[in-house]
C-alpha cells in the first residue's frame, strides 16, 4: 500500500467525470447502501414531513447558447492545440462552466447556470498555452484557466471580460509529465496539469512523497493546488502548497515569468507568493518545482475525546507553540463529533453486548467529565520511530493536562481509509432537497473560540432549521484555521437565494473579526466583495497594476479576485 | 543572561554612531589589542613590502552641496515631524546618504561619495508619515526610506527620481514602540524602526525572542529587516524574517496595504511575501507582527570537524532532510576553518605544553584523514532537554559516517560571544590599505559544491593576490546559502574600480549558476543589473506596473531593485 492509500487508477476520461456532481462516475459514497438510514436522521433532525425527490435535470435538458466563437477562431486554436484538443460539444462546454461548490453543482442541477464557455483547449506544451494567449489577446477571447475544475469559489465561473467576444476554458490536464527530479537537492519539477494522484504515485514509486493531499486531491491538479493555495490535510508536517512550492514558471501573454529553483533569497518582492493564490489572473501556471520528502518509516493516527472546545484548541494551541512535531491535527467541535459518531453507527447491529459496550464507554467518559460538549481530535503523526515516540510522548502529558481521553488508532485509520469520500454524500442528499455546504477562514488564537461560536451562530441563524458544524484542520503557531460545514433543508422555491443569504451572512461575520475570507479554498467570484474590503483599494488596484502588465488586454479570468 | 548575550545598552544617538564606518564609537573589535599582528599576516599573505597607512577623511573634509530643500520645504516638512526631527547638518546629511557596504564606506572614507540627502526627517508616528509623503509627492522630493543604514547592497545610495529636485532620508528609528503583545497568539507588534536589541531584549524581560539574530543585529531595524528579507544566525529555528512575519502594515502615497494577522489564508497574492523585499520601493513599512518563543530551555553550541567540503555539506543536506531540529548549522570552508584558527591562536603564549597538546590534537585529527582541506561546522540546538538530546544523538550517527571529529562546546561558546564583532574588523584593515568584502547566494544542493569553487574562482581572479573563503549559514530541505569573504590589498590608485570588477565577476558567476544574486542582504542598487538579468522583463515590468500605482509620482527609493 502506498503512503495515504492512494487510489492511483481513477479514470478521468471527459465520459466518465460526472459533468454535475462530485467524481466520476465509477466512483461513490462508501456508505451509499446506508443513504436511507441517513436521511431518515436528516428528516428528523430538520423536522420535515417527508423526504422530497429532487434529481437533477439531464445533460440534454441544459440550455447552452450557441458558441460565439467563430469558424476561423476555432480553426486557428484547433491548429494551435491540434484538432483532437479543441473541444466544443455539449459535455465539454458545461463540465468547464462550472466549479463544484454547492452554488455551482446546484445550478447544474437545476438548470439555471446562465453563463457557458464557447470552446475548450487543452494545450500539451508550453508553446501552445504562448500561442493560445496571443491569439486571444489580439482577438477578444477570454481565457479561463481550468486545472481539475475543484474550485468551490466561483473560481471558474463563466465571466467574459470587457468588450470581449467569447470565452474558452484552457484546461491543463494534458500536461501531466515529470519535468526533472532532483533526489539530492529533493526536489521534482512537474508540468502543473498532473492530478494528485498520479503526481503522488509517481513519487510513491521512487520512494518520495510530496504531502500534500487536500480533500479535492483525487479531483485537482497541481497547477490548481498553487493557484489557490491549497492546503493538504498533513499541512503541519508538510506546510500548505505555497511552502511546498520551490519555484514556478508562468506564462503570461507578456511573457514567462520563471522563478530561480533557489531555497530562499533576498530578490524583491517573492515571486512565488505573486504567482502563489493568482487564481488565473496573471498567466498560465505551466510548470511547477516541489519540495519532495522521503516516505516516512512509520505513523501513528489517533483519536482523542475532550471535555470540550475551549481544553481542545488548548492542546492544539500548545502542541503547536511547544513545537511537537505532528503531520495533522484535526479537531471536530460537539456538532461534527456527534455527526461522526452516528455515521460510524451505520450498519452496525445494536446486539445486547454492543449496547453494554456502548454503556460502559460512556460511563467512563463521563467519570472523566466528558459529556454532551464533547469533541473529537484525530491526531496523524508520520517520521521515523524515534521522531514519533518522542510527538506521543510529549502530546500525551498535554492532553492528559487538558482532561482528554485516548481514544486509540481505530478512529485513525478510519479517517485514513474515508478521507476523499466524504464529497460523495453531496451528490446524494442533493437528489433529496438536502444542502450542504463548506466555508473557511483562519484566525490567531486569542479570538478562534469567539470566531467559532460566530461562525455557528450566523450560519444557523441565516437558514433557520439548518445544523452548522465545524473542524479545526489545520494549526501553526499563531493560530488556525476554521472550518464550517452547513446542512439544510433546501429552500424549495429559492434555493440559490437561501445559499446567497448563508454565504452573506457567514463572510461579514468573518470580516467583522478581521479573519481572511479563505483560509484554503481561494477568493474567486463569490469572495471576490469581501476580499476586497479586507485588502482596501490600494492594495487592490496595485495587483491590477500589475496585472495590466502581464495581461494588457485583460483577457485572463476577468473580473474575480481583484480584477473588476 | 539574556537569550544569545544580547547588549541592550548600545547609545544610538547620532554623535555616537560612527558616521563612516561600523557600530558606534563606544563599541571596536574585540581583538583590536592583536591588530598589529594581524595586520603582519596579511602582509605575509598578500606579501605586501610595506603596511600602508590610509587614514579616513575627517567629517569637515566630506565635500557636501549645499541643500536643493527650499526654505519654504524644510519650514514645512519640520512643522510635519516637528523642529526637532528634522535635520540638514553635515553629520545626519552624511550618515543618511550612505550604507555600510565596503564600497560605500571606503567613498565616505577617501571622500568620493557624490551624492548627498538634502535633509533627514524623524517621523514619530503613521500620520507624520502619510503627510510626508504626501507633501513630497507633490512637491518633488523623492523619499529615500531609512532603518539602521547597514544596508551592504547600495539599498539607500542617494538617488534623486527623474524631474525631482531634491532627495529626503525618512529615517524609522524614533518609530520603536511596542505596539501590541499576544501571549495567546504568540505574536507581538513593534513600530518598525525599532534597533535589533531593544526588541529582543524587551522580549527577553517576558520570557519571550524573536530569534532572528543577523549580523547586523546591533545596527539594524525590525523594518530593514522586513524590506531587505534579512536571515538571522538561528535561521534554521525560527525561520528568515520573511517566514517569522504575521503581518505587516506599509503606508504608500496612494494610502495603506495592511495585512491581517492570519496564521495562514488563501486571499490572492501574499502581501506579506510582496511587502517583505520591497526594499523602499512600495512605501514605508510603518508596523510588523511577528512570530515569538519562548526562551528555550537549553541550548548546546559545537564544533565538528570534517575532512573536507563535501562531507561537511552532506552532514548538512542530510541533517535538513532527515529533518533533524537545529538552530543553526555554519560550515566554514578550509581557507575559512584556517583563518578562524589563526585568529583564535592570537596572543596566545606558545608554551612547550601548548605545542605538545597541538600536536597531540593534530595527530588524533591526522588519523581520522583530516588535514588542510578540513571544515569546521558549528552547530547550534536550543529546545528542551529532550529535543536537544535527540537532535544530537540523531547528528552524531551523521557526522560519525561523515568522518567528522566532535570538536567541543568552546567552539560554540566562542562564536556565540563574538558573533557580532567581525565586521569591526574592517574598520581597522581600511586604516591600512586593506580591504573585505563579502557577498552571498543560495543554491540547491545538487550544484552547492561547484558553486562553492566557481565563487572563490572568480573572486581570486578578479583580485590578484586576494584570499577568497566560504562559509554556508542557512540551509534548507533543498539547498543552502554560500557567504563568500574576500580579503585583498586596495588598489592605492582606484579602488573604486577594483571593487567593481570583484562585484561584477562574482555576479556573473552567480547568474551563470542560475542562483538568486543574494540569499539575504537584498538587491539594492549594486544588485539591479543582475535581479534584472535574472527576473526578466515580463516580472520587472510587472513590478514597476504594482509600484506605479502606490506611488504615482515615483519618490519611494527610485533607481533600485526592479526601478528604472
Amino acid at each position: 500500500m502506498f503512503y495515504h492509500e492512494l487510489n492511483p487508477k481513477i479514470d478521468y476520461s471527459r465520459s466518465n467525470l460526472r459533468w454535475n456532481a462530485w467524481g466520476a462516475n465509477d466512483q461513490d459514497f462508501g456508505r451509499k447502501a446506508q443513504m436511507p438510514e441517513i436521511l431518515k436522521l436528516l428528516q428528523r433532525e430538520f423536522k420535515l414531513d417527508s423526504i422530497r425527490e429532487t434529481p437533477s435535470v439531464s445533460l440534454e435538458d441544459i440550455k447552452i447558447p450557441n458558441s460565439k466563437l467563430s469558424p476561423n477562431d476555432i480553426k486557428n486554436l484547433s491548429a494551435i492545440v491540434g484538432k483532437n484538443n479543441f473541444k466544443n460539444d455539449r459535455y465539454e462546454r458545461v463540465f468547464h462552466s462550472a466549479g463544484r461548490s454547492y452554488y455551482d453543482v446546484l445550478r447544474l442541477h437545476f438548470n439555471t447556470l446562465n453563463s457557458f464557455v464557447d470552446g475548450v483547449v487543452y494545450p500539451k506544451k508550453d508553446s501552445e498555452i504562448i500561442k493560445i494567449l496571443e491569439y486571444c489577446s489580439k482577438n477578444k477571447i477570454t481565457v479561463i484557466p481550468f486545472g481539475g475544475g475543484s474550485s468551490v469559489v466561483g473560481g471558474v465561473e463563466v465571466l467574459k471580460g470587457k468588450g470581449q467576444k467569447a470565452v474558452i476554458s484552457l484546461d491543463m490536464t494534458e500536461m501531466k509529465e515529470l519535468v526533472s527530479f532532483d533526489p539530492i537537492s529533493m526536489t521534482a519539477t512537474f508540468q502543473a496539469g498532473i492530478y494528485g494522484p498520479k503526481l503522488e504515485y509517481g513519487l510513491n514509486l521512487k520512494g518520495y512523497t510530496l504531502g500534500h493531499f487536500p480533500q479535492s486531491f483525487e479531483y485537482s491538479t497541481l497547477g490548481g493546488w498553487v493557484a489557490a493555495r491549497s492546503a493538504g490535510q498533513q499541512s503541519n508536517r508538510y506546510g500548505k502548497i505555497e511552502e511546498i512550492l520551490s519555484a514556478v514558471k508562468l506564462i503570461s501573454p507578456k511573457g514567462t515569468v520563471e522563478t530561480l529553483r533557489a531555497p530562499a533569497s533576498s530578490i524583491g518582492p517573492d515571486w512565488n507568493q505573486i504567482i502563489a493564490g493568482s487564481e488565473g489572473l496573471l498567466g498560465i501556471i505551466s510548470e511547477v518545482t516541489v519540495k519532495i520528502h522521503k516516505i516516512p518509516e512509520t505513523r501513528k493516527y489517533f483519536g482523542l475525546v475532550f471535555p470540550d472546545l475551549l481544553s481542545s484548541i488548548n492542546f492544539i494551541r500548545k502542541t503547536n507553540q511547544e513545537e511537537i512535531k505532528t503531520s495533522m491535527m484535526r479537531l471536530s467541535d460537539a456538532n461534527e463529533t456527534r455527526l461522526y459518531e452516528y455515521l460510524g453507527e451505520l450498519g452496525k447491529t445494536n446486539t445486547p453486548i454492543r449496547k453494554f459496550k456502548k454503556f460502559l464507554q460512556n460511563s467512563y467518559l463521563r467519570a472523566a467529565g466528558i459529556r454532551d460538549n464533547k469533541c473529537v481530535i484525530l491526531v496523524g503523526l508520520d517520521g521515523s520511530r524515534q521522531e514519533v515516540d518522542l510527538s506521543f510522548r510529549g502530546l500525551k502529558k498535554l492532553w492528559k493536562k487538558g482532561g482528554a481521553i485516548y481514544a486509540g488508532e481505530k478512529l485513525g485509520q478510519n479517517w485514513i481509509h474515508s478521507r476523499y469520500n466524504m464529497p460523495f454524500l453531496r451528490n446524494h442528499v442533493m437528489q433529496h432537497g438536502m444542502g450542504v455546504d463548506t466555508m473557511e477562514t483562519s484566525s490567531t488564537y486569542d479570538k478562534l473560540e469567539d470566531l467559532h461560536k460566530a461562525g455557528i451562530e450566523s450560519l444557523q441563524n441565516s437558514i433557520p432549521g439548518s445544523i452548522a458544524m465545524c473542524h479545526l484542520s489545520h494549526s501553526y503557531h499563531e493560530g488556525a484555521c476554521l472550518y464550517y460545514t452547513i446542512l439544510f433543508p433546501m429552500d424549495p422555491k429559492k434555493p440559490e437565494d437561501q445559499w446567497l443569504k448563508m454565504k452573506r451572512a457567514v463572510s461579514d461575520t468573518f470580516t467583522s473579526f478581521k479573519v481572511p475570507i479563505s483560509h484554503h479554498h481561494g477568493v474567486g467570484f463569490d469572495h471576490k466583495k469581501w476580499y476586497e474590503s479586507s485588502l482596501g483599494k490600494p492594495g487592490i488596484e496595485a495587483l491590477n497594476g500589475l496585472k495590466k502588465v502581464l495581461d494588457q488586454k485583460e483577457i485572463l479570468n476577468p473580473g474575480k479576485l481583484f480584477h473588476s
